[in-house]
């Protein structure tokens, strides 16, 4: 409601900006990018710094699509931290279930994903989470559907044991990657010719980023977003998350 | 699958153990507290290690619940990283939301609340987060309700915004509280007989706790489950969820 009465105050504003044009608009942040101003400043509803609409940086701000896998068990965070990082980058977010039957994540929360494996539509990013995660990584169907999206995937994201999934899709054969710290060796095990790292919070492969357990999630997608969007940008994220332990760089990029 | 496979090698173990006690535990971490081992060890589920079932510390472990309520709205982070942290801690979690129609979090995730404030259980401690919080501060019933309970709650826990919910309740006033970074003046504004902090990740007045925004939410999780079960516990949690780089004590405790 608070947000209402700003935007219904600067409604007259608007109206104006949207006559005359180019005006300002906020960068993407999921919620509020739709708004021109006529003038520049601070976005009301998120704080951002607005930007000139027709600045050569708009073109960058075409929206990612990313398709959030979930299973019963996958854990809270794995996909929370990502989801939160890539909603303020202005990424189109959906979630699917193997069905739409809701999926009960860490034992608790019960949600409802957008679409099954019948009908999601295709994605930029394939992104996958940690947990229970032999829900996903050992059903056939599941792995079939992801390998059956591989041509119009352009990259994949995995948190924790997340890996496992990707692992189980022929992904990971021969990359390096990482995982949750007390699933290295078995995720070695599983991908025998990959080299399976610890003590980094992600490995980015190009087109496949591997993170470590749990909250190095956060970190990972900030790196994506970096690396989509510039190091301003996941560092302006970082801060509006309060995310202020958040250093640049503490994973591996390798070279292509 | 995997975590059966080992459950299913560790029955003739665990019949053992049941038959000739006391046995080794694995402190509560919400997945696999119930499993009796007859040996000192790691859990082969979490990694933890096993305690003596019938030692001092036990009493310690009774689950605390704890109250998650939910709104439209609601910023994701704010609530998945105590959702987190909680659960290894094994507390009993439940979500409420106004009603049981699903509940749409982060503009994005779709939640089912296991109850509604019609018939939510008590519980020790009410948990709310920010977000559009005046979904939840503005509704009179909402903050009826909340008032409604303050009897039998032991204790609050807000993140972000969540801490004008607990301000609407009138349980902020007098009090030294924190919430989100761009909010600090108008909290101030909105309970002017509290002192409202910036900088700092949590304020902990005994009976009321409220945190920074989105990620400090996290910081002020492990410092409740601290105070609660101990520090090494807290510990063991992050780095359980690899957020290394938790620094206990980055909060205010407030002398009562």
């Amino acid at each position: 409601m608070r947000y209402l009465l700003i935007l219904l105050l600067c409604m007259p504003l608007l109206g104006m900006a949207q006559q005359k044009g180019p005006g300002y608009v906020c960068p993407p942040c999921g919620q509020c990018d739709t708004i021109v101003y006529h003038q520049p400043g601070i976005c009301p509803h998120c704080g951002m710094t607005l930007v000139l609409r027709d600045t050569a940086s708009v073109p960058q701000q075409q929206p990612y699509s990313i398709c959030f896998y979930l299973y019963n068990g996958t854990e809270v965070l794995d996909f929370a931290g990502p989801l939160e990082v890539f909603s303020y980058a202005g990424f189109k977010i959906f979630t699917v279930g193997k069905t739409k039957t809701p999926v009960t994540v860490q034992g608790i929360l019960k949600v409802n994903p957008d679409y099954s494996i019948q009908d999601a539509p295709a994605a930029d990013i394939f992104a996958i989470f940690g947990g229970d995660d032999d829900v996903a990584a050992g059903d056939p169907e599941v792995i079939s559907w992801i390998k059956s999206r591989d041509a119009t995937t352009k990259g994949y994201f995995s948190v924790c044991t997340g890996a496992f999934v990707l692992g189980r899709a022929g992904l990971l054969d021969s990359l390096t990657v990482t995982t949750f710290h007390n699933s290295i060796k078995s995720l070695q095990k599983a991908v025998p010719s990959a080299k399976v790292l610890s003590n980094v919070r992600y490995v980015d492969n190009g087109r496949i980023i591997t993170t470590a357990g749990i909250s190095a999630g956060i970190d990972g997608a900030l790196h994506l977003v970096a690396k989509l969007r510039g190091e301003a940008e996941a560092m302006r994220i970082a801060r509006h998350m309060e995310y202020d332990k958040y250093v640049p760089g503490q994973g591996l990029v390798v070279k292509q």
